[in-house]
């Protein structure tokens, strides 16, 4: 059997409008978009927590995709909320109401034989949770990694407990806005080398419409973005990006600069389609051949 | 002999201010930052207006580059004089005084023997001198191209004059903020496929620290940025870039979309360099060894 690759972060319920249409209280979350994309590739176990008015079916519809859900717990109360909104200038998102409910005791619980697992994406959530995690995974004896996502939420308001875990991971992520937060400096490439100076073997910046930066100690990546010209719902596209990237590299259990590289580049690919339809919509849909036709795309927008 | 490609645009005076210093009333102008940058390639031939203040022996540097200065009239009165100050987010500059001066009532005339030339770069000035420009080159033969490079300003103002002169020619440059503005949409691809409509057969869209787009009717791509750490003075990147692009282009006498991707690789090599010095600073330095070297450096950052 394929090892799993864990993935913890939020399970939401999220209501969007965008100019094309709108969604109302449609299963999002971080560690959903990012368990979807990394199921094109690996076996994949998420943690998380849901409320009662969760949809019954859907972690039924995840298992069928080869997502455990075994680390998914249901509480009393509330799933997490969240209200978003996106102008004409698609790329931005402003958040219209954020309410927490069950996430705010979230205690996250590796089930006991999943702790093993050499692969770990902590998707986006409170640093304080990751670590958690962090913690009730085994050492890994060869092979495998663990990746991190943050946000700006988090930077602004646990700064120290995020640099904490970053000096824990080997894979970093995060957009160019939170790079320069984090590290106070307005200059990507020396934000870059400055996280790598925490830790991280790879810091990968994204930048959404304008493709991707990788930084390792050895040299320089930069993956380009897919020439969208109907983004509709860029929900979620982040966390397909680094779920997209994880599977990849727990595929192939392989971090070494060049296969992060194309990781970027699958990441890419599914983040793309993703934008393409509302909330879950595309990622239910297409098949790794899209996935690979897209990938395949990426190489000629490339070269010269 | 090899032909020139003939060059027009703004010759300035420049007071510069960024946070690691300035500069008081150095040369400046698009047509000047261009013209170093195509000369690494091939013959320039300049056409601009200078004032009774501007440095005597500075057309003589540039005719020792190879750069064509019949087509540089001197006018009693002051150069064109702009100052401008960027802060910690250096990709930005404020302009704090423009004087146009001689500018104001400039009256472009490329000299007879050059009206045959078969590559011509309208470089950032007001769209009705470049229809001007464009007027009075004789109809090429075979081969050769025209290019042209706007900005915000004169889409602003003179939107219809910029539209007129944009159905005449062959290769577009302009940044991402201008093909919003320009085409009224958000989404890039869309700006750059409308702008293709126009007329065009190439549309580059600059995006800085971002890299480049390229737009034909057949395909797309996208060009990667050096990854700066050592942003000193962006004045003229974008200049540097299109110098670098069409002086690469004139130099093979090929606009096939395969050649038009390398030319932006050798734009954005020369405009890298530029940043890293004051003005004018790094382009009388380097040389096209350094140039070469950089290009292979682009190669490395986006293979995958």
């Amino acid at each position: 059997m394929k090892e799993h690759i864990v993935i913890v972060g939020s399970v939401a319920l999220d209501s969007i409008t965008t100019p094309f249409g709108k969604i109302n209280r449609g299963v999002g979350g971080s560690s959903v978009y990012s368990s979807l994309a990394a199921s094109f590739f690996s076996p994949v176990a998420i943690i998380g927590v849901v409320g009662a008015d969760f949809p019954g079916g859907f972690l039924a519809k995840l298992n069928k995709k080869g997502i455990n859900t075994d680390g998914i717990k249901r509480e009393p109360g509330k799933t997490f909320f969240w209200r978003g909104k996106y102008s004409w200038d698609i790329s931005t998102a402003i958040s219209l109401d954020t309410q927490l409910n069950v996430f705010e005791k979230f205690d996250p619980s590796v089930p006991e034989y999943l702790r093993a697992s050499k692969h770990l994406f902590l998707a986006n959530i409170d640093p304080v949770l990751q670590k958690k995690v962090l913690k009730q995974m085994k050492p890994r004896k060869s092979g495998g990694f663990t990746a991190l996502d943050t946000m700006n939420f988090w930077i602004e308001h646990k700064r120290e407990k995020v640099k904490e875990v970053i000096k824990k991971i080997d894979v970093l992520l995060l957009n160019d806005g939170e790079a320069r937060e984090l590290f106070e400096m307005p200059n990507l490439s020396r934000a870059g080398k400055s996280a790598l100076g925490m830790g991280p073997r790879a810091v990968i910046i994204k930048k959404g419409e304008h493709g991707a930066l990788l930084f390792t100690r050895a040299a320089h990546f930069s993956a380009p973005s897919y020439p969208l010209e109907n983004v509709v719902d860029p929900t979620g596209c982040g966390d397909c990006f680094g779920g997209g990237l994880t599977g990849f590299l727990a595929k192939t259990d392989d971090v070494s600069e060049w296969n992060v590289r194309k990781a970027m580049i699958y990441g890419s690919a599914i983040a793309s389609h993703n934008a393409e339809g509302f909330g879950l919509e595309v990622l239910k849909k297409i098949s790794i051949v899209d996935v690979e036709r897209r990938f395949n795309e990426f190489k000629s927008i490339r070269e010269f």
